[in-house]
C-alpha cells in the first residue's frame, strides 16, 4: 500500500484496505501516492487553496469512477472530483472539516477525454468529463456547427468541471450558461451507480429535473462523467464595436436599444470602467486605447447574424449612431477587420490579467438583476472607500446577464498584505450591498470552500435545509466534495 | 365540519379534525364541501380522469397555503394541486391509491391571480401561481414586451401549473418551455414553510437548482404559488408560411436550412401529416387548404425579426425559393396579411380539435431526436398498423424540438370503444418504439395518472431510485399530490 500519509490523521487499516482496492481499480501508475506528483491537483492557479490527499486517482473509464465510488462510499472516505483545477472558489482542492478524519482522494477526470459521438444535423455531441473546452468547441466547429460556451480558461478547463460549476462566460447573453446547454448527462452517484441520462431530446418531462440538479452542485452530489450538449448554427457574419459612455445610465440605456434592434442578434455586451481600462491598456502588452475619447466606461459589443449578405457591421452603426443622436454613447469604433475584432476583445479579456500589475486585489464574482447595476457600484464603491479609503475598484464584466466583475485593487500606497487582510470584511460588506439588491453572492464561480460560510449567512434556513435534506439524500455517507458547498 | 364523505373511508376524528381547521383558513365559502360545487374541480376537460376529494379549498393567499399544508402534513392529509384544470394526464384529479385510505383535499390556486410587478427594462415580471397564462402575456404587452409561452389552453391554463408541468406549446423553439422562462420561484413545501426563491437574476450560482426541481414535479414535491417570469423584445415583424413537402427527409432538410438561416429568428416550425389537414378542412368550419399543391406532408413556418424593415416577408421567400430549388418544398405560400397569419396558424391550431370528428383516438405526446422524427414515423405506423389494421394515425406538432403529437385515430367502420380498449396496448407498443429511438414517453404533457405505470417501466431502476429518495427528501409524509409520477 503507497498511499501518501494524509495531512491530520493516521489512516486505519480499514481505510488503508479501501485505498489499495481504489489504486488497483486504476492501476498504480494513475494512483499517485508522492506528494511531489500530487502537486499539480492539489494547488490552484493562484495560491489562494492547498490540499491534501492520500491518492490522486486517474480513472480512464465510467466504469473506473463508479468502481472507487462504489470503495469509497463503503469506506466512508472522502472524494473530491477533479476536472481542469481552474475554479477560482477551491471547489476542486480537498479540504479537511474539523473533526473529521476520513481521508480524502482526488479523483482526476482527465483520462475520461473521449468525444464519443457528434451529430451536426441533429445538433448534439457527446464528450466525457474531461474533454477540455477548448477541444469540445474544436469538435463542434470540425462538423461546422457552434458550442458557444467560452471562458479565459478554455484551453485548460474540461465539460465535467464546466457543468458541475454551471460556468458562465462571455457567450451566456445569447445562448445561456454551461445549463442550458446540455441536453442530457451520465453521472457516477455516491454509491458508485451510474445514472444513465445521456437524452439528446429538447423536451421531455418524464419526471424530476435530476440533471439540473447535478449541473451546480460542485461534485457534491455525483461525479459527471459525459455530457451531451447542444450545437448551434454557425454565425455567418460578427460585427465588434467598441464604444465610451458617460455614465452607467446610458451603459443600461444602450444595452437596452441593443436588445430591442439585436434581440438574440447581440451575443456580447461586456461593460469595463475607464481604471480596468487604464489597466489593461497599461499593463499588458499589445493593447492600446481604441476610442480617442475619455470617458468613464467603455462597451464591448458583438452583433451577430446568421444569413450572408446581412451586413452585420451595417447593423452595428446604425445602433450606434442611434445611441450618438440620443446621448448614449460619446464616441465608438467598430472592427473593420477580424484582427480588429480580436483586438478589442482582448481589451476585455486582459482584465483578471491587468490587476496582477498594481499589487492586491479582493474579488467578488455577483449579480444583480439588471436594471440595478448602476446602483449595487455606488452603493459598494461607498461601502468600499468607508472600509478602506483610496482603495480603487476595478469593475467590468458581463453587464447583459447582470453579472459585475467587482474586483477592489489596493490602494496606491498600502502594503499588499494588509489590504488583503480586510478580504473578509470587504467582501462581507459587499456581499452586504448584494442582498439589499436581491443579487447573487457567486454569478458564476460557485460557492465552493471560498463562499460556503457566506451561503449560511445569506441563504434563508429553509433554503439551506431543502439544499441539506437533498444532499443526505443523494449522498448519505457524506463522502463528495466534503466540506463544499454545504 | 361540512366535509364531504370521501369516496372510500371513513374520516377519523383527527382528520375531521385537521380538514374542519382548514376550513377555518380558507373561511367556509372556500371551502366547497358539496359534489355539486367540487364537480368543475374533479373532472377534467375530456372526462377521462374523474376522483373525489374532502374538501375543495380556494385559498387566496400564500400564507393561506401554508397554513394548509402544515395542517395536512400534520395530519396526514393527501393535497392535490390544481390550477386551470387543462392537464392531460390527470395529474391535477385527485387519485386513489388501493391500501391508502387518507383523505385527499384540492387546494385550488386559481384565487392567487395577482400580477405582483412587472420590470419591463430588467426584462422580468412576478406573477401569482392562478394568474391565467393569458394574462401574463397581456401583462407583459401592456408594457411592450413579450412573455412568449403559448398553449392551445392559454385562456385557462394558470401558471403554476404551467410551471409544475413544464409546459411546452409552440414557442418552445425559440423561446424554450416553461423551464426556460422562469427565473425565480416562490414554493410551499410538504411541511407549509415557504421557500422564498422569487429571484430575477439571469446568473446566480449559489448552491443546488431547487428551482428547476419543482418546475416539471406535478405538485409532488412543493406546491408553487408565485414565479419570476423573464420577458422578451416584441419582435418588430413576423412572417408566416405553409409549405408542402414531399416526404419526411425534406421536412428535416427544410427544418435545417430554416435554422441556418434564421438561427433564432426561427419562432415556429410545426409540422402536419396530409391526414391531419384533411381532418382540420373537413370538420373545424373556416379552414381551408392554403396550397393547391397536394403533399403527404405540411410545415407552418414563422420567422421573426426584432429590426423594422428588415423585410421579414421577403427573408420567408428567400428560404422557400432555396427550399423550392432544392427540391425540398413542392408549393408555398407566404402570408401577406395579419388575417392570413391568423389563418395559417389555425390551421395548425385546429390539429386536435379535428379528430373529434373521425371517433376514437388514442395519443401519444413523445419526443425523439429531431434528425430521428422520420424512423420514428415509420416505425409506429408499422406498429400501429399491426396492432390495429387500418387505423389511421394523425401526426403532428412541434417538428424543431422533435415532439410529435403521434394520435391515432380509429378505423372508419369500427366500434369507437373497440377501439379505445386498445388503448393500453397500443401506448405501450407506441412507447417501445420511442425507448428504441432514445425517445421520451412524455415530451411536454408529463406523467401525471397517465403515464406512471409506463415511467417506471422505461426509466431505470437507479433513475426511478434517485427521483424517490428525492420525493422522500422533500415530502417525508407523503402528502403532496398522491399517485402521481411516482
Amino acid at each position: 500500500m503507497s498511499a501518501s500519509q494524509d495531512d491530520t490523521a493516521t489512516i486505519s487499516a480499514a481505510h488503508a484496505d479501501a485505498l489499495a482496492r481504489m489504486v488497483d481499480v486504476v492501476g498504480p501508475e494513475h494512483a499517485l501516492a508522492d506528494l511531489s506528483a500530487q502537486t499539480a491537483y492539489l494547488h490552484e492557479l493562484r495560491g489562494l487553496y492547498t490540499g491534501a490527499a492520500a491518492l490522486v486517482l486517474r480513472p480512464k473509464s465510467t466504469a473506473e469512477v463508479s468502481a472507487l465510488l462504489s470503495i469509497a462510499n463503503g469506506a466512508g472516505i472522502g472524494v473530491v472530483p477533479q476536472g481542469g483545477n481552474t475554479g477560482l472558489v477551491g471547489g476542486q482542492i480537498p479540504k479537511r472539516l474539523s473533526g473529521d478524519d476520513r481521508p480524502q482522494v482526488v479523483i482526476s477526470l482527465s483520462r475520461l477525454n473521449r468525444v464519443r459521438s457528434v451529430d451536426a444535423d441533429g445538433g448534439t455531441m457527446i464528450v466525457e468529463a474531461g474533454v477540455t473546452l477548448a477541444q469540445a468547441q474544436t469538435a463542434a466547429d470540425n462538423v461546422g456547427r457552434l458550442f458557444p460556451l467560452s471562458l479565459a480558461s478554455e484551453d485548460s478547463c474540461q465539460i465535467g468541471g464546466v457543468l458541475a460549476t454551471n460556468a458562465g462566460g462571455v457567450g451566456v447573453l445569447a445562448y445561456g450558461n454551461a445549463r442550458a446547454l446540455a441536453l442530457g448527462l451520465e453521472v457516477v452517484t455516491a454509491d458508485g451507480r451510474v445514472w444513465e441520462g445521456l437524452r439528446r431530446l429538447k423536451k421531455d418531462n418524464t419526471g424530476y429535473d435530476l440533471r439540473d440538479l447535478f449541473i451546480g452542485s460542485e461534485g457534491t452530489l455525483g461525479v459527471i462523467t459525459a455530457a451531451a450538449l447542444k450545437l448551434f448554427p454557425r454565425p455567418a457574419e460578427t460585427a465588434v464595436a467598441f464604444a465610451a459612455l458617460p455614465d452607467l445610465q446610458s451603459v443600461s440605456a444602450l444595452f437596452s436599444l441593443a436588445e430591442a434592434r439585436a434581440h438574440s442578434g447581440l451575443t456580447a455586451f461586456e461593460f469595463m470602467s475607464a481604471f480596468t481600462l487604464d489597466l489593461v491598456t497599461r499593463h499588458v502588452p499589445g493593447n492600446s486605447m481604441p476610442v480617442k475619447t475619455a470617458a468613464p466606461w467603455y462597451v464591448l459589443i458583438e452583433l451577430s447574424s446568421h444569413e450572408a449578405g446581412d451586413h452585420a457591421n451595417e447593423r452595428m452603426e446604425r445602433l450606434l449612431s442611434e445611441a450618438i443622436a440620443r446621448g448614449f454613447v460619446r464616441d465608438a469604433t467598430v472592427a473593420t477587420s477580424l484582427a480588429q475584432q480580436k483586438a478589442l476583445w482582448r481589451l476585455r479579456e486582459s482584465a483578471s490579467e491587468a490587476q496582477h500589475g498594481e499589487g492586491g486585489s479582493i474579488k467578488h464574482d455577483v449579480s444583480v438583476p439588471v436594471a440595478r447595476i448602476a446602483e449595487f457600484v455606488a452603493a459598494a464603491n461607498a461601502t468600499v472607500e468607508r472600509i478602506c479609503p483610496s482603495a480603487r475598484p476595478v469593475v467590468f464584466g458581463h453587464f447583459g446577464d447582470g453579472n459585475v466583475h467587482y474586483n477592489v485593487t489596493q490602494p496606491a500606497a498600502m502594503d499588499k498584505q494588509t489590504f488583503l487582510e480586510l478580504w473578509t470584511t470587504m467582501t462581507g460588506a459587499v456581499h452586504e450591498v448584494i442582498a439589499s439588491l436581491d443579487g447573487s453572492i457567486s454569478a458564476e464561480h460557485g460557492i465552493g470552500q471560498m463562499k460556503r460560510d457566506d451561503l449560511r449567512r445569506f441563504k434563508s434556513p429553509q433554503e439551506i435545509k431543502l439544499m441539506q435534506r437533498i444532499k443526505d439524500a443523494l449522498d448519505p455517507n457524506g463522502i463528495l466534495n466534503p466540506g463544499k458547498v454545504l
